[in-house]
């Protein structure tokens, strides 16, 4: 069995294009080595109520919810008081986020201001989880891990949680690679994966743009939990192949 | 008054980490350019209740949506199927798609075969999208747009139907980089933004990872429909950085 995990994404600038996601891609590969199945991604802007919505939904359906951004010191960061709306209890001033903000500031000589202190706050119940980069700690309050939007920062972030992380079963992957066109595979790739049904089969078409079309192809990756099974389909798969006169690369 | 859009991202490759989304960070600055707001997105799998639910959700919240992959040939390919169940209509064989293909297959020399010819299956009162690159169409079904997953023909597909979308206004924005810190300028952006109520402020910090920590700072975006109202407040946030010691730079 696999825990099933949802990254909520909290910033108005992935949504003006300013700044491309990195968080989910990272993410969906951090879950993935642990036996975690990303399940549902949101993306919303610095909305008070679009957080909470999409929070509590989120919570209701999955074992994880992992959110990024909005932790920060400016009037735009409002993740926490959305988060601790969404969960219905306070938010409170964390004594130990506020020890290692204010030794923090005090030694880069810098006012440990209001804005800064509201870096300390978390809904009332979270536990910390360090930030190695900036110090600004982010939190997690039973299965909600909310964690910085800054890349670097989400990153160092997992890292950090991850020896608390639950370990789920492993999914096995091939990737096997042709050049015969999707629609001559469809059929008999329906048919391997209706008489392997304990691994699912992706197919993944790529294409270069005319004139220069020498370069499309399909990856078919064969994925599930049994490593046998994966790899029984994956032998289907190029057998399939073959059989249409193509050329299979794992 | 900008129409507000979102995007359902469908696909397994996305959550699992093997395919990196392009096409969010491509939508939002197509459709910003356009006076558009992209205000939310959902990443689900290929799973045909997830996309029930999702499209269900979002066409009843924004004026436009788009949706992006499995409107290919395989059985991973399930997006047609459920968003005719969200929208409760039938699923047809499009007679002009049935056309484009058969004729694209032919030239080619490829078996127009059941699975290529599911490619030609839309909801019942769905107009087409054309696609330059590899001809299988997306469609169009009132405020629902069904667009191909493959990065190139997505970005294609917006260029066709472009001159059909309607038109909001513009946003104006300036983005001010400086090297002081987020919590120094906390409290005057707030103050700024209270007193531009027709502008928002977006403040976006980067870090470096140490020790190397000479490349840390902020870019403060300022945001809104009226030009001269973002570049007082543009102004009013130099200011501000020049007030704190910092250098401002556009």
């Amino acid at each position: 069995m696999q825990p099933r995990a949802s990254l909520l994404i909290i910033g108005d600038e992935i949504l003006s294009g300013r700044t491309p996601d990195k968080n989910l891609n990272h993410l969906a590969r951090f879950l993935g080595a642990r036996g975690i199945a990303l399940s549902e991604s949101r993306i919303v802007g610095d909305r008070h109520q679009a957080i909470i919505t999409a929070t509590r939904a989120l919570m209701a359906q999955y074992d994880l919810v992992f959110t990024c951004g909005g932790i920060g010191p400016t009037h735009d960061d409002i993740t926490t008081e959305a988060l601790a709306e969404a969960l219905k209890v306070a938010v409170i001033r964390h004594p130990e986020a506020d020890k290692i903000l204010r030794d923090y500031y005090a030694e880069k000589n810098l006012d440990y201001n209001d804005a800064r202190q509201k870096m300390a706050d978390v809904p009332k119940g979270a536990g910390l989880i360090a930030n190695p980069i900036s110090c600004a700690p982010g939190y997690r309050i039973g299965n909600l891990y909310a964690l910085a939007g800054v890349p670097a920062i989400f990153a160092a972030m997992l890292e950090t949680l991850a020896p608390n992380l639950p370990q789920g079963a492993r999914t096995h992957q091939i990737s096997i690679h042709t050049t015969i066109g999707e629609g001559t595979l469809a059929s008999g790739l329906r048919t391997i994966e209706q008489n392997h049904p304990s691994t699912s089969i992706g197919s993944y078409p790529h294409f270069s743009a005319p004139p220069d079309t020498h370069g499309s192809g399909v990856a078919v990756v064969v994925s599930g939990l049994d490593a046998d099974a994966v790899s029984a389909t994956a032998d289907a798969v190029e057998a399939l192949i073959t059989e249409l006169g193509g050329v299979a690369k794992r």
